[in-house]
Formats: C-alpha cells, structure tokens, sequence
C-alpha cells in the first residue's frame, strides 16, 4: 500500500462543505468520485480541513491510499480534467507510509477577508463578507491578541458531545488593506464554527455592539450564548496546512 | 431638465455585454429596468465604456437626463436592491447639464489580469486568464510599449464600416506580481476587442509564436489577420474613467 498526498484549493460557494454527505454536492463527493474514475478502484480519502458549506480552501490537503503505480503528474491533470474548474488540484505526489493529511497536521492557517467599504465588490461577492459599516480596528486587534494561547473555546464552538473544545492558538491578529480587514488565525486544529465565531465576537466588538476589553472572560465563561454573530461563511479560506 | 451621473462596478460573467439587445441579460437592460421602477419613468442612459460580455468593470460611468427632483443616495440604495449581487451602484449625483458619460470622457483605462501559475486559482475563474504557461515579460513589456502613441489600431480592432480605428494611447504597460500579469492600458477610447486584442497579440510575442521586435509593423500593417489570439473576455476590466 502507498500513501499519497494531494493538494489543492477550491471555490466553496457551490459546494454543501467539504465532508461526503448523501444527496449533497461536497468538495470530498466530486473529488473521491473523480478518483474512482481515474484509478478504477474505490478510494477513501482523509482531509486536514473539513470546511463548512460555503468556505473556500488555498491550501487544503488530503490523501489516500492506493495499492499500485499512480504516475503523480498525469494524475493530477485528470483530476483536473474530472473536478471542474472549481477546483484545482495543484499537485499529487506519493509521501511517507505514515502520512495521514488529518492526523499528521500540526497546525491549520485560516484567512478571513471582510470590507467595510460602502459599496460591495461585486467580482469578490463570493470571498468577501460586505459588512456596510465602519470597525475600529485597534479594539478587534486587542480581542486577536486575547485568543492567542491554549484555551478552552466552548464559547466559539459548535460543541460535539464529548470532545473538547481546548485549541492551541499560536497566531490571531488583523491586517487592514484598502478597507479590506484580513483576519489570519493559526492553531493545532480548530472546533466547528471556530473561525467564524472569533470573527462575529471580533466583528461585533469592532462596531461597539460587544464590550471592549472583555474577550478573556467571554472565553473563560464557556458560553456560546454568549457570541451574538457567527461570520458567514464566504469570508473564510483555509490557506495552509503545516505538518 | 437635470443630468445625473451613476458609478458602478459589476461582474460581467452573468451578463452578454454592458449595451442593452432584445431577450439578452445585459447590464444597461438590468440598470435601466431598475431605474424606471424607482423613477417611475422611462429613462435612457449613457455610457463611457461599452463592455463587452464576459469583462467586468471596476468603474464604470453612466449617465441619465430626467425631470424631477432625485435624493441621490436614496436613489443608490434602491438601485442596489434592484440590481442584485452582480452591480454595485457606487455612487448617484447630480452634474452639469452638459455631462455626457459617454462624449464627455476624455479617456478610458482597462485592466488585464492573466495567470502563469500552473494551476488555476478557483475563485478568481471569472476574472483571471489562466494560460497555464510561462511568459517572457521583458519582450511584452516592449510590445506594450510599441503600443503608446496615436496609431490606426485597424490590425486590433473589430472594425466597423466606416468608423476611424484611429486612437491615442496614452500608457500601455505590464506588471507582475506572484505569476499574475497585469496589463494596464489608457487611451482617449478603444475600438471594439482592441484590448483583448492587444493582450492576445503581447500573449502571442510572450510566448515565442508571433515574432519579437515586430509591433510597429503589425500596427501598420492595419491588417486584423494579423492577430491570430484575441484574450477571453474574463480577464478584462474597465478600470476607470477620466473626464
């Protein structure tokens, strides 16, 4: 058996998330079908990223096994050929024995891109949240830098039973371009909805809805009641996966 | 009688071109439908670039004579609402009673973006050639500049009986920046396909098919089959306009 690596980015509008569902169209549906094609053999692939319906990937990373030759580069232009151009498979390569692209990742970069230009831009309706107001960005920088560590992020969490919600946040802070707000957050891993509530919390707080100055004891409290705005889901790409 | 002026910006993927035609979905047919819902009358509009379909426009002007007392900003909201997600109406005023949108700009500015990367970037499909190749910049940066200057651009235009091709291009430069060329162009106006065509032709010299050091020859050739690659429309943006 070999392990093999594929990674690749996709547009996340027309897509029901990552992860296989019944009857949904799903990023893991067209790709595994368009393996099956290829390699005429069933395939199951592992994901570092499951984006939820609507986010996009730069940089997601999946991998499968596979007994027999896979000619890496005549693979990936198949798949290509097969997945659309909403998805671009940039490059298929045989890795390590041991590679398993969820449980070998170290860490997951995410970006969020909102404007708080007054008018939406129409070519980046579908990777920008439009948010029609003004933010202070000097409070939204401070509630980023309140993440950063090892916390316990029930509040930002769409909680499974059982599982918990402690994450490692190694980075989280705001840039500001052209009225352009790129929010770049780094973890070990992150829970279901993670992004998108540290960016509704950040956002509200920015436009005086949320009380500055107060981010560690929303964390602290372990209450998802708590997060009034969860960000929509067109602003968020996975970007890079370290391992 | 007054005149108002309206800034827009648009994706032009969904539309067959900005000029209204019978049963098409075009910009001026979406914009004009939505103005005559607000104003309650029939209105005729001008315009400073004709687009065709599939290019977008950043900045697009349009113009319009009505008679009656307008509250410019609530007009730009209601338009908005109208128009849908793939035209933004930038901004409403009025202007002087002798601002044509269309004969009172003095010149145009267009923006070509294309992709050497390897692999496509999904989410930028509506708005990047990807041409999946590498490029010799130098020598179309020298072709860009063969370009600047008043020339009859016959060899690039789709020419219309009658009409001069004659034009005054006042920059015409690439830049680059990680794989993606941008092709900036400026000129009093631009005959039809002429910047795609002027992208094919810097295309066809970058890439080692049309011979290098040969641009003043083509232009005065005025010979349209000269230009064997006209570039897809989705790459193309009206940038801006000057009056």
């Amino acid at each position: 058996m070999a392990i093999y690596r594929i990674d690749l980015s996709y547009d996340g509008s027309g897509f029901q998330g990552y992860a296989k569902q019944d009857g949904e169209r799903t990023v893991q549906g067209v790709l595994e079908s368009a393996l099956e094609t290829v390699l005429r053999s069933s395939v199951t692939t592992a994901v570092a990223g499951r984006t939820d319906a609507g986010v996009h990937a730069y940089g997601q990373v999946v991998s499968f096994e596979f007994d027999g030759d896979i000619e890496a580069n005549r693979l990936r232009k198949s798949l290509n050929g097969l997945t659309g151009q909403e998805i671009a498979v940039k490059s298929v390569g045989r890795v390590a024995d041991t590679f398993n692209a969820r449980f070998s990742a170290k860490w997951r970069r995410y970006r969020y891109v909102l404007s708080t230009q007054p008018t939406d831009d129409p070519l980046m309706r579908h990777v920008i949240w439009h948010v029609h107001r003004s933010l202070d960005l000097d409070v939204m920088k401070a509630v980023g830098e309140a993440f950063v560590g090892r916390h316990d992020f029930t509040s930002f969490c769409r909680s499974v039973e059982g599982k918990s919600n402690v994450r490692v946040v190694e980075e989280a802070h705001w840039s500001e371009r052209e009225g352009l707000y790129e929010f770049w957050v780094k973890s070990n891993s992150f829970c279901q909805q993670m992004v998108r509530s540290l960016v509704g919390y950040a956002y509200d707080v920015g436009r005086g809805f949320a009380e500055q100055g107060n981010t560690s004891e929303v964390i602290e409290a372990r209450n998802r009641s708590l997060i009034k705005t969860v960000a929509p889901s067109r602003g968020l790409n996975l970007w890079e996966v370290g391992y």
